[in-house]
């Protein structure tokens, strides 16, 4: 798909993609919804405030869910207005667009509304009610489990029959870009005496894990189920996440129930969320198809296509040097697809409401230097070395941590930009 | 604290108490803010409207925080203007009133803004950000631990240590009198069958935890911790709390991220936000005092009455049937205070917003019949016996399970109200 616009062949917003996210700039100091495409954020209040959607009757009566400060609106008008817009915002960018008055000869509007990316602020894309965190990794689960009960045990008893999951924190989600505070907290020094009394500390072993997250745009009542083969029209589209893990602090607080100041410091998730309908190329299966048959009715999907195939990768760079690649997965490898993980979220009549966030749980390969957390790829023992030759164990003050995904071909990428940020030293406390 | 206006000797909300919710009414059908007081409801909102607060010069900039759906605005405007307000109201209603024109004397505003409680719908008092439900209740812990691993080893080595939580679902936490499906999930049949496989199935353990919550009110940037002697300011006031749970979804999904599904689908709060100032009179050492020289620094306050000698209790009754009160505990029964649970979750950084939830985890007593939980109480084994005969390991459909909770001596009693709600059957679901 060709553009009458500029969009550089390996940009991760290609003509194939129109994701969708909240900016100010300095013209536009208010949120507002946006799309990005190449190196421009089309400002979509502007846009339709001057006509832009005016070949498109159906949106007539929501254009005022541009002029919010969240998609939290424009996501609760269901996917099927999703398609038009995306599809309607396409057929303005196409080369051969019928509307050419729309944009394309638009001057004025294009000075108006197409602001460069590098004079845009990115903002949190939704107001998020609440955020769940599954464990559909197979492999991070496994690699995981290895490093603390051993090969044999490495899977609990449950984890193929549901996707694990556990209610995270919503307000220290953040968009990309934001630094994030080493947390304090309570962590084992030694942790093999006895009895175990704890220190306070910064954490020392920070880590990152690599996610896709999915924002819920249909919401459910209480008490109403949804399907699993209808999930999916539930979900408005996907992100990049990193959910960041003080893993000594969570070791020593996680028994009996689970992570909670070893997660709720900070998650950083991308701004621009990417329809499913802009992923549909890019279906393959989840992994173990044969589990179909292992799981309850409630969680069989009829299509077994249902994970997308969209390399992912972060790096590191240390501060002042050069970035250095150290994972590459693969959003394919979970156990579970994301309409799995929303049918059993509410098949005991939870609600789900437009803005909550689904993340997946890390995603990570099984080779070598694929894995989704720096703890299964050092495993606390074995550093891994920087471009400039600095190693690593957990992150250190001052690195910067950047996941990227897109899936797709050159001129043609859907991906979803960086999920970046970098690490501030632990805030000083005194008693 | 005697008033004109006519208040029984049992009502939890005397002269002494002034809690605020949210109400509706025929004759105002928009969300209000409101205080109870005896067998009324005072409309804030058309209270204020028609000069009510003309004798507190210091509200009058605010007083469209009476205007919202929820209390949020008013919360955020912190403690000395929330102690101010109350105070001055509890001046409108003294029998000796400095101001016998605002109200006592003032008919039409009488008919205008004060509401029997007979007459007015309860709502959520706040729009919960994030819901935390804490573990601090010694004695629960301590019994479900031998249920599971026997008295040697009840308490993990962390528990003395911090207050111990998970994040909660805040989408399904409903008012008092909202039904309550029974959910739907997967248990095991056979627990000790091998392998494990589990059978989609109606809850047959659903559970009562009774539990106090507190809403913060003023909030904490990301980090920014709050300090444990500043940490009572940053609360709004206390709720009871049922959070219902699903013991068999729970043992089979809890390993190794905690409880999900089983606690998921509903948490039930009371409608009235008692203020800590009202608690005042209340105070008392919690569990184990000389556990403060066990903690780390920054979870030790300076005073050490901070919790509230608060009666409970909880009651079940079976359809058609008579009330049998099952347990009395008492809110003192926590070995950590609200305060030292909102330093521990803020010690990371994580930011808290008004309307976030803290709940203090299940209150239990040492002695039979004073646990917050039926499985603590029947062990999952010995039957209670109910009024009418009936018997009762976990609840039953048709059940009706009302919590309550008041503080003081008859005339003078702060106390909560119903904490209400029927069990529903399991939705019926077909695949």
């Amino acid at each position: 798909m060709a553009s009458w616009l500029q969009i550089p062949k390996n940009s991760p917003f290609s003509l194939a993609n129109i994701p969708f996210g909240i900016i100010t700039s300095a013209k536009a100091p208010s949120r507002v919804a946006a799309i990005a495409i190449g190196d421009y954020a089309l400002n979509l209040n502007a846009f339709a405030s001057s006509g832009g959607f005016s070949q498109l009757p159906a949106i007539q009566p929501h254009l005022n869910v541009f002029n919010q400060p969240t998609l939290n609106a424009f996501a609760a008008l269901g996917r099927p207005v999703h398609r038009q817009v995306r599809e309607y915002i396409q057929s303005v960018f196409r080369a051969d667009t019928p509307f050419p008055q729309v944009l394309k000869d638009n001057e004025s509007l294009q000075k108006l509304a197409l602001l460069p990316l590098s004079e845009v602020t990115n903002h949190l894309p939704m107001q998020i009610g609440d955020y769940t965190d599954f464990y559909a990794g197979l492999n991070h689960a496994y690699n995981l489990g290895v490093l603390l009960r051993g090969p044999d045990n490495a899977l609990q008893p449950n984890y193929k029959h549901l996707p694990v999951a556990y209610h995270g924190r919503a307000s220290s989600i953040v968009v990309s870009g934001t630094p994030i505070h080493r947390p304090n907290g309570q962590i084992l020094a030694n942790p093999t005496a006895t009895p175990k009394v704890p220190t306070f500390s910064p954490c020392k072993r920070l880590d990152i894990e690599l996610e896709m997250a999915a924002f819920v745009s249909t919401p459910n009542d209480m008490g109403k189920p949804v399907s699993v083969n209808n999930a999916e029209d539930h979900i408005f589209g996907l992100v990049l996440m990193n959910d960041w893990s003080a893993r000594d602090i969570q070791a020593w607080e996680y028994v009996p129930l689970g992570p909670f100041n070893a997660k709720n410091f900070a998650t950083t998730i991308t701004p621009w969320v990417v329809l499913i309908d802009a992923l549909e190329p890019f279906r393959v299966p989840s992994l173990e198809p044969e589990n179909r048959e292992n799981v309850l009715p409630y969680l069989r999907e009829k299509r077994t296509d249902n994970v997308f195939d969209i390399p992912l990768e972060f790096e590191i760079t240390n501060q002042g040097g050069q970035p250095t690649t150290v994972s590459r997965s693969n959003a394919k490898n979970l156990l579970f697809s994301f309409p799995q993980m929303l049918a059993h979220h509410t098949i005991t009549g939870c609600n789900l409401r437009p803005g909550d966030l689904l993340g997946s749980g890390t995603i990570s390969g099984t080779e070598p230097q694929t894995q989704g957390s720096l703890f299964e790829q050092t495993k606390g023992k074995e550093p891994l070395k920087l471009a400039d030759g600095s190693e690593r164990m957990f992150l250190e003050d001052g690195d910067t941590v950047v996941l990227r995904g897109k899936a797709g071909t050159e001129g043609n990428y859907v991906g979803f930009g960086d999920c970046s940020a970098t690490i501030l030293p632990a805030v000083k406390l005194e008693f």
